[in-house]
């Protein structure tokens, strides 16, 4: 089954192993006409890197991108862009005692019952950098979407124990671009300080932390999403949840509202800044979704990633034939992906939000008219 | 965009408006040969049926399925089942002046900034009658799953501030299935009670209440789902974010898992109780899924709804001129959706997981060349 | 297999057997605001309906359609439109004897083999039948395109032996409305009654014709359709290639390019008729798409119909079991297809077209830019 | 709108322009286990190279394949495959007067009109080049369907006035390999000669021709492809026109069949040869494909390709402006296109009857809980 596609109108399409020579990402659908280099998508890049810091794994890729179709004369043509980014670093030799080894917490005896045999190498395509392809793509739908003055950004919020507190929520999104630039990629000095000492605490117990990434979407108009199974809450929670280490995922209030009242809950509507007949609410529990549609306030969204499975300390499994196995993992691991999943959460949010409103153009018959005749 | 499609080999369409003259589904791809009746289906209408009790609508709907295609002397035919549900307790009367006045907590100003206009009465598509036609469609792919072994099983776990105790999470699904059958769906009398209580407070202050369902899905095999963007988890957050009230969906531990350590988080492989080279897991933190396929354990799902957003109480808001108005809603509306919204959750699930069976089928070369060599 | 879906935003799904209580289809994605009415709807069933002429089956049903939803106070509304079409004149006893026993030139053997089972009255799924739910929702997408100036017509070129003349590619499409009202739907009396007396003779026969129609399609704007797979001549291919009896599609020029040289079969490109920088093209070859994009020019394009395999002369088969049989059929069947089918063809295309125009909303970033900048 | 990508279970997405760095394509749902190698790709890319002799373009290009992901120790894995070929011989300076100027036949000037803007070396993505995707990737299709002992077999049939003698069509496809190994891949050396000799006159006078290829697909079994829009002459129909230069598809007796008698045009069924219960045609007017379903029969199709749109000869045309110019294409081009076609044929046709089968595994529901029982 193909399941390595994204989209409707904009669609990824992603390839590619750990392991492998290279990886990279099929970007179909896009506009033709934006202005796009390889350093507009390098910059989203270089946020998912490997071994950037303390906090991340020590393998060193440079994930250089390259842009092999789909833009001429420095403008994307509307036709597929190809991204391709060589693997350099692979040390497949640590994982040659996994060869016949089911990691706890992996994809690996799932992939081995449904198809019989696996690239066992990295996790092959269940690792992680699949997701380079992901944001690669996904930088490009940003870069249209800012065009548009609608801005997506995510940032930690919580490490382990360690939560940012809740004023983070309150601060403008330039606040948080300009706090977020931590290494855990927590948008307070604080927490950020917290949280690295508790993973360096980790660490010497050789075991990991999960976390949790934050996203806000802001200048969305109302009314993208559609009605029913295409809503835009159900293409984010696909959209999120397909990133490996998510267990969960919330709008708005999220998880809370089960406790709510309506009366607490409902966010009155208000007349709007922008003059006559302009729409506003005066609160946003909703987080900028209702009914599957955009209300027009901010977007909220919260990813909760599970800790990083492959840990050194000593576990129990099974091999392909069922024995018993104690197993450390050694390889090149991240002790917490959160720093690095949240350029992934904001990329994955550009592209289904993009797609989103490619298909809201075709909303209503008095605008399909007026396209054609002018 | 045909946002009311979903299911890739198994595929289902809804169509139909709170108080149109009637609401409908048509569930193609489905497997030739399946006997199917009408009572097969009307079982698990009447679940979701409103009027039955003092925690759901007065409004009296029989809910009566007609097969129109599909089946042919008493199976299912590999040819689309179309399925009819005609609206028989309309009250628009109920929503004249709702015409040009957005609902705090409702789609109805997404669908008037997306469409130009909108069918006001009852919410139109966007109201949880829509999700009749889902049931319908989904006792059917029930059927086949429990033909296959394969139970999804849903109750209650929450309403408001009553939560059943852990106690119900070790309770087998025979048991739960006895304990269920209470107004709120709750598996636990106490709880019922309780939340019955709560809802009566509730009532009398018009007032309403959010709730948590939780599902689990025994006896599906390894190996089900896609990797990447068609993830099992990716697909059934999708499935639940996209029923209407949704604002959060969970997996095993959920959001748990982002306070959690890899040491514990880590389900550790065992030998399995069916013999030679049969693997199980000591715990089922990952709710039954990992890297995006089933691991073989029970999968495990939380959805939390938020509070009914029609209530009684006087709210503030705005109608289609931007102007300040206070709206107090009558109709006839739940004071809480989730004792209903159970049997959706159950057939949601059933359909996203066959779908992926189906999928399954041509994972491998060997199967594929065995099947067509017979 | 889901097969009975068509189109990407604009998605049509067709359900329902030929003696089951009902047929219909479900339009999803059509622009909100458009007005509609059964009536709109009506006129392109009652082109289809049988029972009309000598020409056609005896069958008699009425047709009416019903629009169960997705219209409100007479505007479209973006949601799924909804319509059934009453089966009213089964006479299953004709084809008891058919239960076990494989038509030639007919979809029971695979049917058969596919399924293990069938509904074998009127051929079930696969009866002409179906077409009326593509008609139906295809004369919604013929009624926007009429809006915006575009024009479908289908007529019918030939019946067995007999084919219009030239000039009838001259006509214009007034000519053509006006011509195309005779019993064959042949825009040229003497053609119609030739082609009916040679029915005549055939009938007497026991035997059956094939026929050709042709179809235009005016006033469509250059640029529609997609690049590689999604071409607008694949898609329209596609389209007519479903049409149950149709076993080859030509556009433009179709089968006669193989035998042409390059210098006339290129259309050369000259200034348009609309001023600055507008282009036409001298010929039309190419039947109005070059590259799978619309060219400005007539869409012009002819689908092959084979002979109605029905027919009551004593035809060699084998039953379920694999004997040998003799085979009449009874029951009432048209002597010929196309004139009957010439509707289809139009609405076919007219929804494939339409589709195609959605799609190209996103074709251009300014466009994107410029819709959600107003 | 992603136009790039075809198929449902089986996926394939292509990329690349004719003068950009590289062309490629990525084929997703591929069943893991079947041993491949480039070796087994590059055979069927050889067939498509350009520059083998008088009757092809002399751009010389290695085409040499890289398989990046996907397989893993020689076999497939189930995971996206993705094939990377270089472009080593651009000479984009033979297009630098074509950049503002439409050439006649070509897809110039609705990529201007849709896009705004295009890549106009060799026609960019509309360039015959991008088949060379989609032959690595059916090639991938052609094995696994090859290990089933179906095949898919394509010859050339005419070339401008010269066609092969219909002896041809009741050769074996052994002899068909045999003899298909001519300049012309007709395989009749008669025919070859004929139309080598009227190549050669073309050339001198500065023209192009155009040619018809024809396939047939024998080992297919019965009840493959689905009913109403996905029938498998539908799917068929759509592959082959989606190949640049086709503008007409047959099935079976094609065209013919608008002037054949229902008598003649039904084909007989008859005991089959393998024993009890089977099932044979007599005939094969239908092309092994009734009601959208293979019928045991050999698969026939036809495609009819129009003459290279690039001519030498000076030709008419408008730039982007609007003015009038004259052209004479130089760059190096085929004077036929059909000899290097075939094997695009073979593979999209390869493609189409191996997501059909697979799409085919969900049939039947007992098959479905036989494939979980064990």
């Amino acid at each position: 089954m193909a399941g390595s596609s994204f989209g409707t109108i904009l669609r990824l399409t992603t390839w590619g192993e750990s392991h492998g020579p290279a990886i990279g990402a099929v970007l179909d659908g896009f506009p033709a006409g934006m202005p796009l280099t390889e350093d507009d998508i390098q910059i989203y890049l270089d946020r998912r890197r490997p071994g950037q810091s303390a906090v991340t794994t020590s393998r060193r890729e440079s994930d250089r991108v390259e842009i092999l179709s789909g833009v001429f004369e420095g403008r994307t043509t509307g036709t597929p862009i190809s991204l391709l980014i060589r693997n350099t670093s692979q040390r497949s030799s640590d994982y040659g005692d996994l060869a016949d080894c089911f990691r706890p917490g992996h994809a690996d005896y799932g992939f081995q019952v449904k198809y019989g045999l696996r690239d066992y190498r990295g996790g092959g395509r269940s690792s992680g950098r699949e997701t380079a392809g992901r944001v690669a793509a996904g930088a490009i739908a940003a870069k249209l979407l800012s065009i548009m003055g609608i801005t997506v950004t995510a940032y930690v919020s919580a490490i382990g124990p360690v939560a940012v507190p809740d004023s983070v929520r309150g601060m403008s999104t330039a606040q948080i671009l300009d706090a977020r630039d931590t290494q855990t990629c927590m948008p307070d000095a604080d927490s950020d300080r917290e949280a690295r000492a508790w993973l360096a605490s980790l660490r010497e117990e050789m075991d990991s932390a999960g976390g949790t990434v934050e996203c806000r979407i802001e200048g969305l108009p109302a009314g993208i999403g559609d009605t029913v199974f295409e809503k835009l809450d159900a293409r984010l929670a696909a959209a999120l949840m397909s990133i490996g280490a998510v267990k969960a995922v919330e709008i708005g209030d999220g998880t809370a509202v089960s406790a709510a009242r309506g009366s607490d809950n409902n966010d009155a509507f208000i007349p709007g800044p922008d003059g006559e007949g302009s729409v506003a609410k005066r609160t946003n529990h909703s987080g900028g979704i209702l009914g599957g549609m955009s209300d027009g306030s901010p977007v909220l969204l919260r990813a909760h990633f599970k800790p990083t499975p492959s840990i050194a300390r000593e576990q129990e499994t099974v091999d392909t034939d069922g024995n018993v196995r104690r197993l450390a993992i050694r390889g090149r691991h991240d002790p917490v992906i959160v720093p690095r999943a949240a350029v992934v959460v904001e990329t994955m949010c550009a592209l289904t939000v993009l797609d989103a409103m490619l298909l809201n153009l075709s909303a209503r018959a008095e605008n399909v008219i007026g396209f054609y005749r002018k």
